[in-house]
């Protein structure tokens, strides 16, 4: 009864793990293309990781920067979609190891993205949140609300400032991104959801190990962001690296200690490459070498996309950013080199990053970006960061909820979803005493 | 540090527990009482019951049908929140014993809500799914997606049915609404996501004990919901009950057997009284005696509303049905009568309950509705649920987000949040097989 998409005899079959910026394209630009593409991914949903922050900062859904992998593709005849964790490369015998079985293919495309990096401590990596799933991001916003309500349980002063001071590490687009976020949430929600504390009691910090936040955008940009945070009340401090934490305190690299239940990690990324690659190409960040056609050093018919890929060139010693535009260009290339192979035509064309731009968005009206040359501030900068997210965002339903949640958020300075989604969610601190108030 | 919104001395508090419908009309109510309002509750949001559905078959987002309490009341001075769970009374002491610790009250006022009711049976009661909370909605969407999924990796027919053989149990507006949704997932969204699996292979149930589906409407409204729902496809089965379910098959009172992974409960619903309310005065289902002015029996200052509370006259022997509007008109007559009792007036009021009219949706363009002597059916009935839904949604936000889902829903016949978002999502059925397709 089941009617598989069987390919004709002699399709050849292009397996895409990863259904992320860069597996999306790869499988979309194959779509007239005579192959069967098969993508795998753990989840059955494309994450549009850039907007995560908002989700754990209570602006938006998590539904609206996820958009199922099933309806981009279903008008494309040649793409079947299999959730499953892949497991191991047998790539003498052409065949992959899932959860769900072995599997053929005839090209292979690694696009699993990158993880956490915690650089081996494990320590901080018991105790820190990472931000790069959709599960992460509820759990933040669940932890972060839960935070205030167990405030309003306590007495002490003490008691409270290390469930109200949230840290980020990494002072990249994501840590600068979610410190604004906190910071508004002091600045705009605080004094109205929880008018019994004193906004005093809230500190938000930037941890950088750098001299400088957004150190891959121009010093001019590092400065105005800042310039636009302090003023926002987060506590930057840069040249800083967090040496312990136990869930409770911080010690820093100058000797300095922070209270905090809250550490919220961007400090790095790490590629985590499939048994069954060469240990010896695979990079200390886990990104496995590839040469300037995306095939894995060694193999042939093995490529490797996005964050997970190292391609180095002479202005990138190592290694292309790890950003969502690597990916989309490198799964361009790799789908027209391809079709090339398909029709025996032997014109490879390598890869070749085109930098579109960077940008970060601080708060309300106040963002930067650079891009074509050009150096942008303030409110212009935010709404350029705001329609080329819009934009980028998957589906037309998507992009009508975001759009609401910011215009309502623009105009009435709320936050929608500030809600615990947990089951227990009430199982806050057990006082057993008389409530008083 | 902490500014608790203490009351003037003298000023009487009133402790409101639960968040639902009545309780939040009640504190709305006594906005500008002499009162200090507490109210508690286990979630921090109210949730809009009747859209459940929808965030189970993949239709609205869980955030758009829940609000924070602490926006609802923001501009509400007399009025604090605390999440807590309540777990007792001491009325002779005037305390009720919470998680967060005891609480001393002038008046007590319980609008817990209820719970499903499994009638005793333990056995369905652990594989059966209920539909009373956000949770349990985001559950059934993460599992049903999961069925999906999982049963494109199985070749026999016979392993296949059980996972999409759908059954709900109970013929009221949540089971009617539901098995329509199922329907039409069904018909509009398996052929484009799934088309590897036949449609016949999907089966939908629902399941009535008495002779007829919403027994609460005219016999003609139960034909029509009949009649709609046998068009979509769905099977129901009237004066048919459940006898026994172990997660894997269903036997019915006709002796018929059902093999399904999915029983959708919502034949009941029970109220849950607090430790120490005299259990003399507790009904079998749950609900607590109150008199006409909603004064818990042997009480005066404590007070129940909506299910939990159990009001008879002679047109409700049984009590008034469990719905929001007994709710909401309870909370405006126990407000209204504070008051009273505040101002030393013994013109008390009791409560009369006014019969808005009741309606359930079956699917695209396909409603049943009785208000104010008319029936309506079909499209313009379909319209009228639209339209009173949405305005009983609290939030501007929600209300265009769910407006928005449904326009988009409605010309592109798409659900837009059919995601699974779940850690470990991708541990389906191990097949440890090779995969064919």
């Amino acid at each position: 009864m089941i009617q598989p998409n069987v390919p004709e005899a002699g399709v050849p079959r292009v397996v895409i793990v990863g259904g992320g910026f860069g597996g999306i394209n790869l499988a979309k630009k194959l779509k007239n293309a005579p192959v069967q593409i098969v993508m795998l991914d753990r989840n059955n949903y494309h994450l549009f990781q850039p907007l995560l922050y908002q989700v754990s900062t209570a602006g938006l859904e998590a539904d609206s920067i996820a958009f199922p992998l099933r309806g981009i593709f279903k008008s494309q005849k040649n793409f079947i979609f299999r959730m499953a964790e892949v497991t191991g490369l047998r790539a003498a015998e052409n065949i992959l190891e899932t959860g769900i079985g072995d599997l053929h293919y005839d090209y292979l495309v690694f696009a699993t993205g990158s993880t956490t990096n915690f650089f081996g401590n494990k320590l901080i990596e018991e105790h820190a949140i990472g931000m790069k799933s959709l599960i992460e991001a509820v759990q933040i916003r669940n932890y972060v609300i839960k935070q205030f309500e167990e405030s309003l349980l306590l007495k002490d002063e003490a008691e409270i400032k290390p469930k109200l001071n949230f840290v980020m590490v990494g002072g990249g687009p994501t840590g600068v991104e979610m410190a604004g976020a906190f910071a508004e949430l002091r600045k705009y929600i605080m004094p109205k959801d929880y008018p019994e504390l004193s906004v005093s009691l809230m500190n938000v910090y930037l941890i950088e190990s750098s001299p400088r936040l957004l150190a891959g955008m121009s010093e001019e940009s590092s400065e105005k962001a800042l310039e636009a945070l302090t003023a926002l009340g987060v506590k930057v401090m840069v040249k800083t690296v967090v040496k312990e934490y136990d869930g409770k305190t911080l010690t820093l690299s100058t000797g300095e200690k922070i209270d905090s239940q809250s550490l919220f990690w961007s400090a790095g990324v790490k590629g985590v490459p499939v048994n069954g690659i060469a240990p010896e190409i695979i990079a200390p960040n886990g990104r496995v070498q590839v040469n300037g056609l995306n095939q894995i050093v060694g193999h042939t018919n093995v490529y490797a996309i996005g964050d997970i890929a190292l391609m180095t060139d002479e202005i990138h010693p190592k290694g292309y950013p790890m950003v969502a535009q690597v990916a989309i260009q490198q799964g361009a290339n790799v789908a027209a080199n391809l079709k090339k192979i398909l029709k025996k035509d032997p014109a490879l064309v390598p890869f070749k990053y085109k930098d579109l731009g960077s940008m970060a968005t601080i708060g309300r009206n106040k963002a930067v970006a650079e891009f074509a040359g050009m150096k942008l501030y303030g409110y212009f900068a935010w709404m350029v960061w705001m329609a080329v997210h819009l934009l980028s965002l998957l589906g037309f339903r998507n992009k009508l909820v975001v759009f609401i949640n910011w215009f309502y958020r623009y105009f009435t300075f709320e936050r929608g979803t500030r809600i615990i989604i947990k089951r227990g969610a009430a199982n806050i601190v057990k006082l057993r005493q008389t409530v008083n108030f």
